[in-house]
């Protein structure tokens, strides 16, 4: 029959399995972000390829698929390698669906080239496609985040999310000021569309600097960025964007992006060191602890008391010390893994919003944060209020089907 | 290599495997529910023994004793059938830790017996040695409760977990009437107090109506027991406890208590045929899904696409379908499910402050909780107002250790 003490060790030992599990959700949260780098330069390429009518980039594009096609593998084999057959996941259910989703859109890749190669596509549809690709993948490592339960790791976890949220609002934005350039047309709408995907950004790498380790200095824009950004998302002046811009804007954010893919690669090696260190860490502890209870086990054996309980007043205290500590330790982590998760609130709640218009007016994803994005910009309110505003609608309107 | 349907099914796989981790948990939580209603018996029973210097209820406290050892054995057994060997459980460290405390309270019950036996020990030291008994197992029921994952059963358990609780408030209720009656005296402190243990009852009980679908009729306390609580607990007319009254008091309340055990065995009966409902419909569903994706992967070898997608229009139109109807049903199942949870945030609240009086005063456990009850009984605030008022001062103090 198992013993308390025994529990405390089997308790010990689940956090070192918790832990471990943190190793493959982390080398995952790894290989998605060099691969949505790769999609990301697949994007900007494939946009200039079609612009140009094929005429620019057709060599750099074979080679970026080719790269983009090893790393989907890469991928494809690290979803292989997790554990399915148990439910060892703390969110298995929802990680597993959005690999599915994330998966059936990858199987529309190859379509997705040949439209390219083909010239059939406008470059905004090309780049809408590959804004909802890595918008699966980046829901993919969302969930895998959510799913972490130590506290430090977490709040790594949590700051990586952000940081490759914030990066991939960049490309957005490149994609978006490189065609508001080449069309030599901006309005309220686009400049408005415009300052959404810069406060986006500058959101989620706001949350990364308050979570992350890794100190982030303040970001200095390249001056030519700066005065480009005005030009096509805040000047009012009818000053028109000037098409010969483009190329200039593309580089410079391109130049951003690559410094950003070296702090990511950063945070990755970062994140595998801390998972080890947190491991070994918790065997340490776990060994001292057992060294404890079998030093208890042996005096108690060799120390029967007349009283009726099994151990002695001395070893009773040791033990209701080890007990409370590892109560506190316990209570402890788990209020801190709730303060870190709190910053995962937004984007749920901006989720819930989303599938309630989706299932009450038949839009598809895509749709929903676009009608979203579209009431936030009308109204110069947040997404996020937005969202809450929806759902507090939802919950007094009649018909609601909850 | 997986597809992303195999990942449909593999999300489905890990929602019944996680159904299936609630039916021990349910089954430890019945057990737990009949070993402390035998101690909340031993408890009254020694108390009389107790305070009739042996003279009454000898007969009774050895059958009463011997039930409870044979229903400790049988929660021993429970807490050996637990998957201690994976991490499996969602917060497996969290309930081990409280298993290890319980069973290393248990293992001071025969001392206490014995002290019990031989006259050694005042009737409110026995009676608090039994509550602290009784609060370690209901920590371990509330862990896991804490730890389920299915909104409708956690419902449920929740409203169990706070049945149970009401119970033993009730159980505390009764110990200190009888104890108030018996000396014939009552101040401004004894019934201070007594409001508190009803006051607590019935936010239990209230909780349990809003959370249950087992409905529990509002309670219609006998006569008696509404008399004898208005004299001991509210009337300050100078009028003193009746010492007469002290069994009949003891016997009402026994009464009260007795229902509700039928209520909780019922309670623990439902919870058994919810999950297996529960894991019969996710196991019918699961087959659906499997028959679905088997018709879906034919039609799509047989008629292999030229575009490079694997599969047709219509076969996508069906596979985006059951994605996004996973995908919105287990986003409702989680918000659901932090609904339901959130009921449990009050009592963390509660064990946050008292961990830390005990980290920053040095106190015990108990002695954390009546400078909480204490300071809500002075000040006249709920238990959980103070709780939260020592936790914002916390921060603000100096020395703050966090």
């Amino acid at each position: 029959m198992n013993s308390g003490l025994s529990f405390l060790v089997a308790a010990r030992q689940c956090e070192i399995a918790e832990l471990e599990q943190l190793v493959p959700t982390s080398e995952l949260v790894g290989v998605i972000a060099r691969f949505v780098h790769a999609l990301q330069r697949e994007r900007g390429i494939s946009n200039i390829f079609l612009a140009s009518q094929g005429r620019q980039f057709g060599g750099p594009r074979h080679q970026q698929v080719a790269q983009c096609e090893a790393l989907e593998r890469e991928l494809r084999l690290q979803f292989d390698q997790l554990d399915t057959g148990t439910a060892r996941l703390r969110n298995g259910a929802r990680l597993f669906n959005r690999i599915a989703v994330a998966l059936h859109s990858l199987d529309g890749l190859p379509a997705l080239r040949q439209r390219i190669a083909t010239l059939v596509l406008q470059p905004k549809g090309s780049t809408d496609a590959f804004v909802r690709l890595i918008a699966c993948l980046l829901a993919v490592v969302f969930e895998a985040v959510d799913g972490a339960t130590d506290p430090e790791i977490s709040r790594e976890l949590v700051a990586m999310f952000n940081f490759m949220q914030g990066k991939e609002f960049a490309g957005q934005e490149r994609a978006f000021g490189a065609a508001v350039f080449a069309s030599g047309r901006s309005d309220d709408a686009s400049r408005s569309q415009w300052r959404h995907l810069i406060e986006s950004q500058e959101a989620c790498f706001q949350t990364f600097r308050d979570f992350s380790r890794t100190a982030l200095p303040e970001e200095t824009l390249p001056a030519d960025l700066e005065q480009l950004r005005r030009q096509g998302a805040v000047s009012h002046d009818g000053q028109r964007p000037d098409p010969e811009a483009s190329r200039v804007w593309y580089d410079c954010c391109t130049d951003r992006i690559d410094a950003m893919k070296s702090v990511e690669d950063q945070l990755a090696a970062n994140l595998r060191v801390l998972c080890e260190a947190r491991i070994a860490q918790a065997r340490a502890e776990l060994a001292d602890q057992q060294a404890i209870v079998s030093a208890l086990s042996r005096e108690a054996s060799a120390a029967p008391t007349a009283s009726g309980a099994h151990y002695g007043p001395n070893l009773e205290r040791s033990i209701v010390a080890m007990v409370q500590e590892q109560s506190l330790r316990l209570q402890a982590m788990g209020e801190e893994l709730d303060t870190v998760r709190a910053a995962l609130d937004e984007r749920k709640l901006i989720e819930r919003a989303k599938g309630l218009l989706m299932t009450h007016r038949q839009l598809s994803e895509q749709d929903a944060y676009k009608a979203l994005r579209q009431m936030a910009m009308n109204q110069k309110r947040r997404i996020i209020d937005v969202a809450q505003a929806v759902l507090t609608t939802a919950e007094v309107l009649p018909g609601n089907p909850s």
